[in-house]
């Protein structure tokens, strides 16, 4: 007898902030950060990002790469106070910042100011974000952008999880005797073949390893079906909804979505959920940008600052 | 009869921030908004001063000056976030931001890329933080100088209000006839005479108004004699404490004040009340502070977010 699970990783999106381009009482400027087995990954750095961090308790030591969507405002003025933060905190390792074109350069007089305190660089990756491309990978995770339609150069990110070895048994390699030297094979979904010569297939001997999960960020952007090819069937899907309908016009002037357009991209592109955000400083409750959304496509949550959920 | 009684008007201190440079949950970085009769002045501006300011609720567009006591990030990375909002409200009217040379440098090249956007502009006016002399003038107040002792050029800001004409009693007025014409002299001090050549003394006539108000901000500094005569006899008086005297030496090497030398400057300038601020953030709790700052000085207060207090 042995039991089949699967091990679930961890892979949790935590969002800092989700208002729009004007920070109310109730919401902060874009930020989020992806959690994956603690290594942390950032999306946009809005004004008091460095905050909400903080808040939700997460470790400034974890994070080593910032992704930001495009250069407006309140998508990257919470660079300087994290920088800084991280400084403070005697900070040594360098901190990867990727994103459109400029961002170092609306910088550099602030960090050229207190660079002589600092040990660490901060090294920054210029993307083409009208390209789909994977901008980053390490040993868990490719970073894919997105290209998106707004009045500045954007682009969202997919998160896609890498495929990881089966988990060993313990108590079947013991009963099988399985050799050390087999393990890693066994892992990678070989079978083993006892001294008596008996097969006992791999899937004896292994749970298989989480999936490997997706979760993608749409934002800012209007509404643009380019987008569904890339990011189909995913896990999680963050798209954002700064307008309800009877915006529509608002909304395309300025180039964004409203609630009903997140969720007709999250159904046309069959994700398994959708979160939207970027919530216009008008509405004083979003629960009408929810039902919009939920009208289109149900499984539909809405951003909220400090929350967190797993992809 | 009549009543005598001063006519308070609104002279307040509004705490947007008093943590220093390393934000935490409890305290956001520094940034203070004086209030004169609802026309406000901004001292500092810390990463997110601007959810404070919208916490406080203050009113953006009553607000046209900024003064910057030095170029610590904790004291200026919220300037570009409150621009930006301002712009997105709608304003029309410049603003104006004092400071020790090299604000502008800082953030110009942030200011260049949404300047088209902006109807508004935003002045810089550089301070010499080594001179006591008056920055800033208009109807209501003064803002004079106050040179401290910190790692970088850093000045403090006395506001002192001006002095006003007396109220008129309205009801007197009417009882003694008195014309229109002399209402203004009246106001400035002087008696009136009947048309009978009674002299009605100026004190029958007018209520005192307000006795002039001041107010002192003193931060970052290290103990600094120098500012006492400038402050003396003031109404209230903030003074940075970053440490207790535990931390003395810390203190020290890092150009701060602990919070007995805090009061101490407090006592000797004969202040009628001390708030201290600027806490640094290993203190969970900053009672040890208003302790050994009391012990001194009996009259403190500890600063804390979105606090009002009269002057």
């Amino acid at each position: 007898m042995y039991y089949f699970c699967f091990y679930m990783e961890k892979f949790e999106l935590n969002i800092l902030g989700c208002g729009s381009a004007l920070p109310t009482t109730r919401h902060f400027a874009t930020s989020q950060v992806v959690n994956v087995r603690d290594k942390l990954y950032m999306i946009d750095c809005g004004e008091a990002a460095q905050m909400q961090f903080r808040k939700s308790h997460l470790k400034f030591s974890r994070l080593n790469h910032i992704f930001i969507s495009h250069l407006h405002g309140d998508h990257y003025f919470g660079i300087m106070g994290l920088v800084s933060t991280m400084g403070l905190l005697g900070r040594t390792a360098d901190i990867h910042i990727y994103s459109p074109q400029g961002l170092q350069e609306l910088l550099q007089a602030q960090l050229d100011s207190f660079y002589n305190k600092l040990v660490f660089k901060v090294i920054f990756h210029v993307i083409d974000p009208k390209q789909s491309v994977v901008i980053f990978e390490d040993r868990s995770i490719t970073v894919t952008s997105i290209p998106l339609k707004h009045r500045v150069p954007c682009c969202g990110f997919l998160f896609s999880e890498k495929p990881r070895p089966n988990h060993i048994i313990r108590e079947m390699v013991d009963f099988y005797k399985v050799p050390v030297s087999e393990l890693n094979r066994i892992k990678n979904g070989a079978d083993f073949t006892t001294l008596e010569g008996v097969v006992v297939p791999n899937e004896r001997l292994t749970i298989p390893a989480t999936p490997p999960r997706k979760y993608a960020y749409c934002s800012d952007t209007m509404y643009n079906e380019n987008v569904i090819p890339i990011i189909k069937d995913i896990d999680l899907l963050f798209h954002e909804a700064t307008f309800a309908q009877t915006e529509e016009k608002r909304s395309k002037e300025t180039m964004h979505s409203t609630a009903k357009e997140a969720a007709t991209i999250a159904l046309k592109a069959n994700v398994k959920r959708l979160m939207i955000g970027h919530f216009s400083a008008r509405y004083e409750n979003e629960a009408v940008l929810w039902e919009e959304a939920m009208s289109v496509y149900p499984n539909t949550v809405l951003a909220k600052e400090n929350l967190c959920v797993p992809v």
